[in-house]
Parts: C-alpha cells; sequence; structure tokens
C-alpha cells in the first residue's frame, strides 16, 4: 500500500488517511536523519503534502501531527493520553478523582456528542411519555446519532437495539443491570426488536477459561438479562460461540469487517501489541457485526440496511467508532450510540469494582442481610469525620456512594432531591441515608431474584433460538 | 508475560520459547547499548540463560540466533531466506533455477522428511497395491509424520483426509488437479472420509473481490472438484462462508487456534505485517481447524481427536507448522502430511503460472486445438535450437515443459522412461515430444469436461450438505 499513495486515497477512512500521513512523515524525517538523496527526500516530501491534502479534502480539518480525526480518537493506552486523564478503554477504567471519570472531557475525547436537555425533549415528544431517569439524570450522557434515529422514527422507519455483556463469570452485581434496565425501557417506548450478544468467544480469548465455562456463564448470564423483563416476542439472545454456527449472516459481516480494518487500527483504538493472540486481534469485528441487520437475516428477514442504537456503557464506545468508520465502506448505515457513566464499586468511584471482590459491589445473589452489611460497611461516605461537623458542614453527594446508587435505583425524583438537600445540609446522617440504599436495594434484588427463578432453561432456549421476531420491516 | 519468564515456560511451544530467547537477547543488548546499572544487565543475562537452558531442555537443541526450532523453520519473506533460495509461501513462489525449486533445499528448510523408497514400499504393503506414479515419480516429495498414519492403518485405527483449495477465479488449470487426482487417489486405496476446504472467505480478504463472487467461484471449483471422481459417500465440500455458519464444532476450533497463536507468530511465518487487515492475520485459524475432527460434528459423531493427513503443495505448509505447533497446546492430535511439487507453468519451470493468463497454463476448459496451440506454441523446449544440434547433443528433458507434464500426466512408467531417454539421446524432437503431450492433454481434458458436465447443481449440494459419511469411527 506505501508504494502507491494516490491510487486508492478516497476509499481510505479519516482514520486510515490520518494514518498514512504520519506513516509518511516519519519517512520523510528518517530520510532526512540518514541523509538520503535530495530527490528522493523531495519526492517523499511531495508525496506527503499530497497526503495532507487528501486528509483535508476528507476531513475538512488540517492535518495534526498526534491528534487523529475527530469521531475517532484514539485512546491507546498511555501514547493518546495525557498525565492527569482518566484511562478508558473496554478493559480499563481508572481515574484518580473521587467523583469518577470526568465525563465532559471524555465526550470531547470521544468526539461524541453531549445529551443535552434540547435531545431529552425530543426523546420524550417523540414517545409521548417523560424520559427514564437515566436520561433525566445523566446516566446515559452521550451519544452518537441520536437525532438521526429519532428523525427516523418519527418518520416511521424501523430501527433495532443491540447491547450485549461479556460473560467473565457466573456473578453478576446490580451495575450490570444499568444497560439492560435502560435498554428494556427503550424497547418497550420505541417498540423495537432487540439483539443481545453474549461475548463468550472474547472471555475465552481474554481469560485463564476454557470454551465450556465461558458457553456455560453466557447461558447463566442470560437468565439474569432475561429477569429484566424482556419481551420474548422481540428479543433475541446469543451467545457468540452458538450463533457464529447457526447463522448465515454473522460471518460474512465479521469478515467484511475484518477485510477493512488494520493491525496498525486496532493497535491503535485498543492498545494491542505483537505478542497479543490473533484472536484478540481480530475480536472486534465480532462486536461490530451485529451492528449490521444483515448478521440476522432470521429475525429482518433478511431485510438489510435497518438502524440500529446501541445503548452501552461508555468504555465499549473504541467498538463502535471502529464499527462507524467501517460501515460506510461496507454498504452498511453507521450504528447510533447511547453511552452510560460506569457504575462505581461500594469503596469509591476511583477504585474498580471486581466480580472476584464480593464487597465491591452488590451482587444479584445477595440475601437482604448481606445487603445491609455490605452498605454499612463498605459504601464510601461523603459525610464529616463526626456527627457535630456534619450537622455544622453537611455531607458531599458528590462522592457519597450511597447517594450515587440512589441516583441510579431511586425512581423518585422529589425525595432524591429531598435525600440530596437533607443530606448536603447535614440534616441527614450518613447512617439515615444508606438506611435509604438497603430499602431500596432489597426489595429490587429480591423481586430480581424472585424473577429469576421464573425463568426456566425452556424460556432460556427460547430467547437463544435465532428466529423470526414480532415486528414488520 | 515478558515480566514473568519461569512461571510458565513449560506451556510454551517450540517456537514462542524461540521467540522469548530471541526477545531477552535484544533486551540484554539494548541494556547494554543504554549503558544501563550493572546488576539489571546481569538479571537481564541470568534470565536470558534461564531462557536458552528452556529452549534446549524442550527442544534437544542449542538455541541459535536466526534459526527457529527445526519443524518450525520460519519463510519470512527474505529474512529467513538465503539470497539464492527459493521463495516459497502461500502466496509466492520464486526461483531462479529453470527446473524448478530445489526441493531437497526445501525439506531441509521446512524440516519436513524426503518420502523415501522404504516409505513408498511400506505405503505399497499397506495398501497391497503398486503406489500412484505421483509418490513414484517424486511428485509427492516429502511429508510429516506418514509413518504413523501407516502405524494407525495398520492398527485399524481411522484417519481422515483434508485438502482444499482457495477459489480464486472460475478458470482451474490442469495444475490444480494435481492435488485432488492425488486425495482421490487416497480416499480408494485406504478407503478413508474426505474433507474438502474452499477458503472463498481467504479469497475475499486477499483479492479485490466481493462475497458474492468468492462463493460463486466456490460452487464452480467445486464442480471441477467433484469432476475428479470422489465418493459423494465419503466426501464432505464446504465453502467457508457457508459453512462457518452452519457448524457448531468449526467456529470453536477456529477460536481455540487463535487463543494460541499470536501475531508475532503469523508475522514470522506468513510475513504479515501491521498494515495487513485483522481478516489476514486470523484466516490461517480458519485453514488450521479442518485439522481437528471436531470440526465435524456431524461427520464423526462427535468423535474427537481422529488423525489427519493433508495431501497439498508444499507452498501451503506454513499453515500446518503452525497447526502442529498448536495442535497439543489445545489438546489436538498434530495433522500429517503429504507435500508435492508445484506444477509448472507451460513457460518453464521458473515463471509464475496465472489464473489471468491464459496462455501459462492449459485450462480444464480448453477445447482440442486450444491445447494443441497452447503446447506448441508456449510449451517451454528443453530441446536444441536446430535439428542438427539435437540430434548430435540431445534433448534436456530437467527442464523441458512437456517432459515435466508428461511426468504428471503420462501414468505408464515404460512409455515415459522411452521417450526421456530418446529425447535425451537426440532421437526424439520437441516437436515429436509436444505431439505425445497433446495427445495426453487433449483426451484427458475431454474426459474431465464430460465428467463436469454430469455434475448437477443437485450432486454439488448433496457434496456440500453437512451429513454423516459412509465410514464407521
Amino acid at each position: 500500500m506505501a508504494d502507491s499513495p494516490n491510487c486508492d486515497l478516497k476509499s481510505l477512512s479519516p482514520l486510515q488517511l490520518f494514518e498514512r500521513v504520519t506513516e509518511q512523515g516519519e519517512k520523510v524525517r528518517a530520510l532526512k536523519a540518514g541523509k538520503a538523496p535530495k530527490d528522493e527526500i523531495d519526492a517523499a516530501v511531495r508525496m506527503l503534502l499530497s497526503l495532507k491534502l487528501s486528509y483535508k479534502t476528507t476531513t475538512g480539518q488540517d492535518y495534526q501531527a498526534g491528534l487523529p480525526p475527530k469521531d475517532l480518537v484514539l485512546i491507546n493506552n498511555g501514547t493518546a493520553k495525557e498525565e492527569d486523564e482518566d484511562l478508558v478503554d473496554p478493559w480499563n477504567v481508572q481515574t484518580s478523582n473521587a467523583k469518577g471519570v470526568d465525563y465532559d472531557k471524555l465526550i470531547v475525547r470521544f468526539g461524541s456528542s453531549k445529551i443535552d436537555t434540547d435531545l431529552i425533549n425530543r426523546i420524550e415528544r417523540a414517545i409521548g411519555q417523560k424520559p427514564h431517569h437515566f436520561l433525566r439524570r445523566g446516566i446515559f450522557f452521550s451519544h452518537r446519532d441520536m437525532d438521526q434515529v429519532l428523525d427516523a422514527y418519527e418518520n416511521k422507519k424501523p430501527f433495532y437495539l443491540y447491547t450485549g455483556r461479556g460473560p467473565s463469570s457466573q456473578a453478576m452485581h446490580v451495575g450490570h443491570l444499568i444497560p439492560f434496565m435502560f435498554t428494556k425501557w427503550l424497547q418497550e417506548v420505541f417498540d423495537v426488536p432487540l439483539v443481545i450478544q453474549l461475548t463468550d468467544d472474547e472471555k475465552y480469548l481474554w481469560k485463564d477459561m476454557t470454551i465450556e465455562k465461558a458457553y456455560e456463564y453466557a447461558r447463566e448470564n442470560a437468565k439474569d438479562i432475561i429477569a429484566c423483563g424482556f419481551d420474548i416476542n422481540k428479543t433475541f439472545i446469543f451467545s457468540d460461540l452458538d450463533y457464529l454456527g447457526t447463522s448465515a449472516g454473522f460471518y460474512k459481516n465479521i469478515v467484511k469487517v475484518q477485510k477493512h480494518v488494520t493491525f496498525n487500527q486496532v493497535k491503535g483504538i485498543f492498545g494491542f501489541t505483537d505478542s497479543d493472540c490473533i484472536g484478540k486481534i481480530s475480536f472486534p469485528a465480532i462486536q461490530a457485526a451485529p451492528s449490521f441487520s444483515s448478521s440476522f437475516p432470521q429475525i429482518f428477514n433478511g431485510k438489510e440496511n435497518i438502524q440500529c442504537l446501541i445503548p452501552c456503557a461508555i468504555d465499549q464506545d473504541p467498538y463502535f467508532r471502529m464499527t462507524r468508520d467501517v460501515a460506510p465502506r461496507i454498504g452498511q448505515p453507521k450504528p447510533a450510540l447511547l453511552h452510560s457513566v460506569f457504575f462505581p464499586a461500594l469503596q469509591g468511584a476511583q477504585t474498580k469494582m471486581s466480580a472476584s471482590d464480593p464487597n465491591s459491589s452488590i451482587f444479584l445473589t445477595d440475601t437482604p442481610k448481606q445487603i445491609k452489611t455490605k452498605i454499612n460497611k463498605h459504601a464510601f461516605s461523603g459525610g464529616r469525620d463526626t456527627i457535630e461537623e456534619h450537622r455544622k458542614y453537611g455531607g458531599n453527594c458528590d462522592v457519597d456512594v450511597s447517594f450515587m446508587y440512589l441516583t441510579f435505583f431511586l425512581e423518585d425524583d422529589d425525595r432524591l432531591e429531598q435525600l440530596k438537600q437533607a443530606y448536603t445540609s447535614g440534616e441527614l446522617l450518613t447512617g439515615e441515608l444508606k438506611k435509604v440504599l438497603i430499602e431500596t436495594m432489597q426489595p429490587l434484588v429480591a423481586a430480581h431474584q424472585e424473577r429469576r427463578k421464573q425463568v426456566t432453561d425452556e424460556i432460556v432456549k427460547q430467547f437463544m433460538t435465532p428466529r423470526k421476531l414480532a415486528f414488520e420491516f
């Protein structure tokens, strides 16, 4: 490719062009450093200028070394990230701030758009009801092309939802429910079909785990997901290990994506190295492919080019930035996205939640007593050291994990506002706030457990059977 | 991995160990060059010595820089190859010698074994009949573990055959038939099942070709393959694009291989670069997976660990060296191999045959007249410039393409020997030798065309339907 820069520049994506300019710049530097013949240097410089021009024509931006095109900002571990920035990729979320990741900065770095009041109001008009509290409270805070989805919806054009989970263990915690609770709401208010990918292949590739175990976790996790209340007639849940071997369309889309993404690109986007296995390197295509309706011929009656909307936590965005870069080159629409913030660990928003540490969150299998003990013992408090100080100066809701959890799970806006006022003013003590959280979480988890019990193997099988969904396209 | 060299050395393959030693050696050099603290250098040297010891324990060979372990010799384009060596990999075959590639050297470089008289005699005893002329004439000249296959066969243990083709165009030439003619013979004499992979996904990834076109070529090529006379009850032909979406076992084996091969390894084996698409990088696992019987649960009744024997041209060996390296680590037997020489272009053994140049070979669609014209006009002759000189000094069978073609297609050993004597002595002229070739090829191609006409879409469908084959395991 490096020898014929002009023949196919038009077919290159902005990211590819960016890489070509960068490579050529390095070549020029190397030639100059190596004191190469003048005509060789001149030729290389001419090529560099021509590449920069193509970059500008394609992206509308001047090339800036180290600054990839907007909408495709790299988050390579450490290299594109500034010293004091948060680290966010599909495998790492790190921040030194007790309030958690700085999401406004992340929107700028990732090149997505903020979900602002205008968009929330527009959603309210479109669906004719009050938007979910995850939207009202900024828990889903960022998006890509949500206005296009609404345009289409208002013009009676269909779309579908796609979300997923990596089944790394049997144990799911309440934080894992956030995208599913929101997706369930989206499915209801927009009345659209939904596909849920369980990336058991990813977990096999990344973890020290057998294929059989990964598949078993996928089926166990499916039960918790189903217990969120998805419509069995409009929802298809699939394990990659299973579905790849039963779908006529899925692998074709995977290989299409794989043809249009280079190792250089996944290295930049995901930080892969030469020592990574080829399974990891090609996996991003497998998470990309469900963004295209032709991956599900049975659902969409073979209809292609149906718009996809992906609700997910923002750490999954790199996969879909890549997908959106590839989509037009394989004749597919770009998926739209709705991004959520991260769910904080009980110990505080700057610490990492871990399925292997049962005290880092409330698990879906916890008893009422376990929930009470965990919250009382481990939930990081924004309260003061003594009751006197607390009464005098008040608590800090911005870092108080009990209050954060309530913003996720307490639906009553007025009650939440009252709690905030009372806690901030010092009227409400930490113990009292924790009590509210305990009383919110205990019935919520118990109800989930009750619904999960109803999810028989037969029901799982139905959800996971490729079939036509109850929707006309 | 680089930080904990001792914890898992036992689980590493010889090639991985080789890479670890090489990396560590580079690290030591870099530390010394950078004048690092003495204790840091000492620690790195100790680690290097310990790695070298592990390498020796595992491979029984001393580590030699640039010389990967036997059975796994790298053929990275240019780097591992010496100046005057032939270039042989799945996408390139280059030699400057008119006699063609030096196969004895290739055996040493690839670390395979020569098919010698002892092995041929043993095959004859095992099957109770004269071995195929491809074996007798050194057309299949190299192998891996064929004696193990014969051990198993003599102990009534089953094995299966696996071969394939990359359907890069509709046009197949007579050279493409070589592995299939030989495989058909193996199927008959050993009475074993056979799987034939059509790598339409590979062609889509490597060529400027749509998925639909690649799949169409796969089906067209399947007709020519079926026309070779395979037993419909014992042969399964599959397109990757098709079969991946219908098999419960294939993808699982692919992802297992993909977990155990790094980018560093495929870079070394296939010469991939950072600019290659992730589809190419992960493809070797797709060609590897049919070496494992669990990729075909429907054929083998779910039985795993059945020995596989792969007849193929030697340029495909890199795929299977990789497969053999991975096999024990995923609990599978290593496939055995039988390697053939390359089929020469009409213009001479050092030139490249190309499906896009109709004059470079005899195509399966050629008319008798086209065959005659091509041979007379293009077949490189080892004869002398004038009839007088030819009569005096004789022709050179080593470089004469007509004679080479006859070694492939003229079954009668005595006749071939007579022709050789007569041509070498000068008694037989080039035109007369060409006439023998024309008279051999015309009926052979016509018969193929006749058989291909009988191959209906229904028959193709039967061959390509995943099903139980007529064989008990």
